[in-house]
């Protein structure tokens, strides 16, 4: 079955403020979340390693994958559903060899050329990154915008995720370009009440189908 | 065969100034380094496979194994001879379950207590950390010192390696204090000629023996 995309959140434990990663993620996911990816920059392994199991323990009995963010050995401790990587993470052939067929692997493409050069892998979605500019990730290429975005979903067979500066205003739109769903940062981990937020895209996302 | 850990070279390339990393392993290897682990806190994952790839070609002709630090994912990418893995990093069942009985894993110890808990595992050998204070690594527990070390050689029949302040100067010393080899980052790293700085510290490992 292909998975559900069409709200994704990427956790970010800074933007939740004091609150514990776990009891966001449990709410986005009550309120309506598809996938969660799991992305931690400044962890150690074992660290990563504890945050992927708890997480797995909120997400796994309500049926919503769980991905990691680049770290194939963090993902295959846990047995977790699969990971995205970014164009500096790991090769997307190595990543696909270490975790095998079943699972999920994202790739985030931030141009025409990185999607014709992956439209022919067997990667599971692209990650569309980013959509518009946005503070919480600055290492990303040009926006795609809304024009780019149409381009690409002419271009590729894949699933496609779109992140960057996305939330409730602006979902439908990114819908109706051609993406199958929408990944959020801080649109969730940011807000005062998750559940609202997750439950606010989803319907957003409805909209737009 | 059992590795030869008696010269262990582990990588920093700050360290090493303006010169390429493979240049200085390249050269440690040519002194006499019997085992190389390349340690990477902050390059991205890409990088880092690159750089073990790089490596690779530089120890695997001359029969010198590489180990990775900490990344279960790197060493598998690339096919290096196995990991180092240190308390927060990822755990030693998961690592071992990853690479299979045929890699060398070595585990930092830091105290008695982890390093009784870790014989009765399959550990390929202990890395005694720090046996002094050491200003390249500052995330470490209390040094063994020589009378730690001699305490730890009598409750262990692991191969034990010491690293953290090592050289020419005690190299003889922690051998005969029941060290199987001393692990060295700026003794060769900050070197003006690691031919020479390697050559000597075998030399020094040599006269314990």
């Amino acid at each position: 079955m292909r998975p559900d995309y069409s709200v994704y959140l990427v956790t970010d434990r800074p933007l939740c403020g004091g609150r514990a990663l776990m009891e966001v993620v449990a709410q986005a996911v009550q309120g309506g979340v598809t996938m969660v990816q799991l992305r931690e920059k400044h962890a150690d392994t074992r660290e990563f390693v504890e945050l992927a199991q708890a997480l797995l323990r909120v997400v796994r009995p309500v049926g919503v994958p769980l991905l990691i963010n680049d770290r194939i050995d963090v993902a295959m401790a846990v047995g977790a559903d699969g990971v995205h990587v970014g164009q500096r993470d790991m090769p997307y052939a190595d990543a696909r060899r270490m975790l095998g067929s079943e699972a999920i692997i994202g790739l985030s493409v931030e141009s025409l050329e990185q999607a014709r050069e992956a439209e022919q892998w067997d990667v599971d979605y692209f990650g569309v990154s980013p959509v518009f500019a946005t503070g919480t990730k600055t290492d990303t290429g040009d926006p795609w915008g809304l024009e780019g975005l149409r381009c690409l979903r002419r271009a590729s067979t894949k699933p496609l995720v779109g992140i960057g500066g996305l939330g409730p205003s602006n979902a439908e739109d990114v819908l109706r370009a051609g993406a199958d769903g929408i990944a959020v940062v801080s649109a969730i981990c940011g807000a005062c009440d998750p559940v609202a937020a997750a439950a606010e895209l989803r319907r957003a996302v409805s909209a737009a189908s």
